[in-house]
């Protein structure tokens, strides 16, 4: 298999050593318009053939295409890759609407080319291990997913923080828990510095109405959080991922109820126990995230992150757009998915 | 100076306890219409005389009613005690609306007595030390304000988890900034266990469109969090609660702009410096605020904590009520607070 | 019963306390030279009968005396006590000498009178918690015991940091694997201050050479560390006492050896598992103590922490005393101990 | 300038990373005499020319030699290099023996040659911090320097965990403090595995009586501590190599001594002010160290970590050696540093 990478700047070298220690990779092309980016790439990786045109790369006899440019470039760019022939690989969010996304799915799917969105989260140990146990019913029904990133960190300059850093947090989600479906959403936060969100409150409401999501994003924090409660009727899970060994924690408490006569005399109860701390395997994400899309190539499937996560995370990530540029407005899905992306196309997100 | 102490539930015998080592005070009552709470508080205060009857305690010779009793009662019993000639102190929260807490004001002012509202939060080394690093300006124009409070605690019977945890932060917040002023309120959650939020989040946006707040409550939290974080332009601060020492940290840590041509091409830089963190004062924060409750009185004058800055908070959280039944509703304040209040009484919190 | 606490400085208070609460206990004395003291007790509680002389003390109609004095001090009025028909309970450690414990429980022996040393932490529910998991094997054989006790903290007059902190430590170990026996101590430190050791470090070996314990002490610590290694062949425990929750973790964590041609080719592997953190009793330690003196007392038995305890903490301080004064020398306990402590005792610790 | 590296296993290929991202080094030579490690270094480091054979190497026209091989293979290696002409770069621990050391060190200065050892943490930020912090007399006088690093590790064939770990620990004290002169060693431990300790302690006595140092190194430790304090007469510094941020405190607290009647009068007092954290630089040690090296050698000086820092750690590691194997007993250095190397050898250390 050969893989050509788009955009060699602070993800792509990463994408480039890690495809260049696959087993069913014989050949990596790399492509930038910045020269700079194409000399280092050339220092570390000599056997790396270069370009700087996007076109000659498509022109390549190559298979596949990973995207690592700024969002709002992914859709004009896996368009010309799909229609030249290509599977993509798209760095997170997979697109800057909706719409992109279904566009896209819909040409991958008629050409049957592979799209994988880069959810890199969901092929760590720690994920894997948290999806085994909301699996096996261990936590019990989920009652609300609670997450804090926050950091000083590097200001985007095409997106939002939501943007920038939601995606890995609703994509775990997504994981974790696929029959619940988000029916609204409603986010507020503060433009400090430009006309950029750099703090944000995001909130998810559910068609099961016992079930809540909230993120908490935020790019001028003090502190770097990581942190991550995931709420069961039965355990409660904490996944913090600034722990050096613990990372997950699994407490057996929770609240119990004892309905004494009727449901106003309800005797509400909490309930401790122990705490236990499962091993998680070290693997190194990328590495398992690029054999994922080489092997569902060659098995000729959808591979575990496909365009329809990446599009679920984009609905998402729109419609707290729509919200927060009104204060917090609640944002509601339509009962039919496709009604709903017609209509929320926000102008300044459309392609050119 | 004697003083009468209505419900010796939880908190209640911590104000006896705190009343009966105050010089000033030469003699405590304790009054509970449960008999075992009685018997606890005798066995433990010998020296208190106790009663069943609020209507007999009022009729002793007393200067001030302290009234730790549930939120719903708090109206009705200082109404009868400031009829009665007496100072009062209330828990927090004030009341259960703002036409109450407006009502007892006037009263109270009427009669030249004092109102003390115990947000004891304000008496401790670390928001005291807090309001010095904030009023000198060493943290340079606030942003914003977040704040985690979350553990698995007891649950409220008659109030939710924002009008049981978040009046510990607002008064913090109002202390530290009380020029910001607050515009509107969001605030959404879940009720999983009975038809009373257990877990909200709160988002409050100000005039000055430049700062930002947000408070995370919940009751149904594996692990306990007591974490804020105010951030200025200049410095940011990290207050810790659950810190054994180090409670506060200040980060000489933020964003700079390099604007070069114009607002779109503004450079946004951060900038990481040294911490530090330092000593606070160890004094018991309840015997502070009795001292400063009976002050008040020997010095006719409004203590730090009176029934306006109770009032501050109710009005927030009376909003909240409002936003969180209506999913996120934007509960804008009026511009005259008067208007605001007359029309914001929620039925279900109407005192009879 | 009837007991008499001599000795109200810090620790005395809370004697009287406990001992109040006690459902078999009628009547509590109190007793120190002190006239402060005793002021202070009388207005926290006033139905203690207090007294200023040791003497009256014992004339009274009392079962029992708690002696809460300076160690050296101890054997003089623990002898005192025996002598007047009075079972004893004494604060850690049991005595300065060797000799002076075994005298004591000789005597009380031959009186049939109860010694009890408050050795605290083995009351404490993560005390009993680690006892219940090294006693069901569940760490396999203890390979070593670690403990660091270190904080900025209160210079004692009388004794150095060893015998002041690590009498906790060592009755812990001593609970915890009462079969290995200690055969030598070595002990270095440093006095900064005044010629007391401020700072030390405590070794012991075992009659099994694959045992060894070390214990670190310190006052001079700008960081509070309460942290016990307990690793076993098997599995590794961890006892943060300054963690809120999660005070004790339990690692599947260990090493493996491999034999392959020899014992010098052995190949050693260590391996990582889950880690769990179990629930503990949060019942107040000192309660527990007071009631195993009491019912010790009733049912005719030595308690749980009798002389014999606080005995072999004091022949780990002794032989400790020995080795600091010569710059770490080993210091072999003799086969039989009787022989031991004869040889042992130390000029400057002598009872006049 | 020119680099062969020998011993490509661990550590050895972060050299040739290192050499190879240095503006003046133009070629870089790797040997090894196992095939497997040659072909690693090959396929990640292409321009890197690899041999099978040492000799092969030094007939190389290179300026120096970096020994990445196993500490008993130092002596041999490294004489072969001086030899040839070669500066040399010796891993931690320089040499087996002191012996070893101060021969290297005269043949190296006979030839006008250089050795650098590369106690690497003397190029951490956080290292160059603290010799900033003590050097500029922040802390005051030094009186004790704690040191505790565990963790359950890979164990060496060759040498004990003292020998493996401690060089760390050794390196940055004598760097920080060279002025206090070590006088003895005393060090104990244990071998649970094998006939190699495990977990060893190990004090030195200083020269001035009112400093200590303590460390503690353990590979079997179910969790991972890198934590230092070192004490001064003014402030107390932190240093915890396991935080992600903030790895270096300073606290401003101390004791002080109010002497009121004579030195046993003196009145103990404990202060506890602000911490502060510094901001420490982030740039990678190694290649600070690879800088010093090279420019040493243009420069023809002294590089700052030379054969005789490593020799000062070679014999406190040489003396811990005879001191736990006699449990405890106290090694003293003779006064002058000839005498003592001379005496010391011992024998199972000795060079064929």
């Amino acid at each position: 298999m050969k893989i050509g990478i788009i955009g060699l700047g602070y993800w792509g070298p990463n994408l480039v050593r890690n495809f260049l220690s696959q087993n069913l990779v014989e050949k990596v092309y790399g492509c930038d318009m910045n020269e700079d980016r194409l000399m280092f790439v050339k220092s570390r990786y000599p056997s790396v053939e270069l370009l700087k045109n996007y076109n000659e790369l498509l022109e390549k006899d190559i298979d596949a295409v990973a995207i690592a440019t700024p969002v709002n470039t992914h859709y004009k760019l896996a368009l010309q890759a799909l229609n030249a022939g290509k599977h993509i690989w798209l760095e997170k969010p997979f697109t800057s609407t909706t719409v992109q996304a279904k566009e896209l799915i819909e040409l991958a799917d008629s050409k049957n080319l592979k799209i994988f969105v880069d959810h890199t989260f969901l092929y760590t140990g720690a994920v894997r291990k948290m999806k085994d146990l909301v699996s096996n019913g261990e936590l019990g029904d989920i009652i609300y997913f609670d997450s804090v990133r926050v950091n000083l960190g590097l200001f985007q300059h095409d997106v939002n923080v939501i943007w920038d850093l939601a995606p890995h947090d609703l994509s775990i989600m997504n994981y974790l828990i696929p029959d619940k479906k988000v029916t609204a959403v409603t986010a507020c936060g503060i433009s400090n510095y430009n006309e950029i969100e750099n703090l944000a409150q995001l909130s998810l409401h559910f068609e099961n109405s016992s079930c809540f999501a909230h993120f908490h994003v935020n790019w001028t924090s003090p502190v770097k959080i990581r942190k991550m409660i995931i709420a069961g009727k039965e355990k409660m899970l904490v996944f913090d991922d600034m722990e050096n060994s613990e990372k997950i924690k699994i407490y057996n408490s929770g609240v119990d109820i004892t309905t004494t006569e009727g449901i106003h005399n309800a005797l509400v109860q909490y309930r401790i126990g122990d705490m236990y701390s499962p091993k998680i395997e070290q693997t190194e994400a990328l590495s398992l995230a690029a054999r994922e899309f080489i092997t569902s190539i060659l098995e000729d499937r959808k591979p575990l992150t496909s365009g329809e996560e990446g599009l679920e995370v984009v609905k998402i990530l729109e419609a707290s757009d729509k919200s927060i540029k009104n204060r917090g407005l609640l944002i509601e899905f339509e009962q039919s998915f496709e009604k709903f992306y017609y209509h929320s196309v926000l102008p300044f997100q459309k392609v050119g």
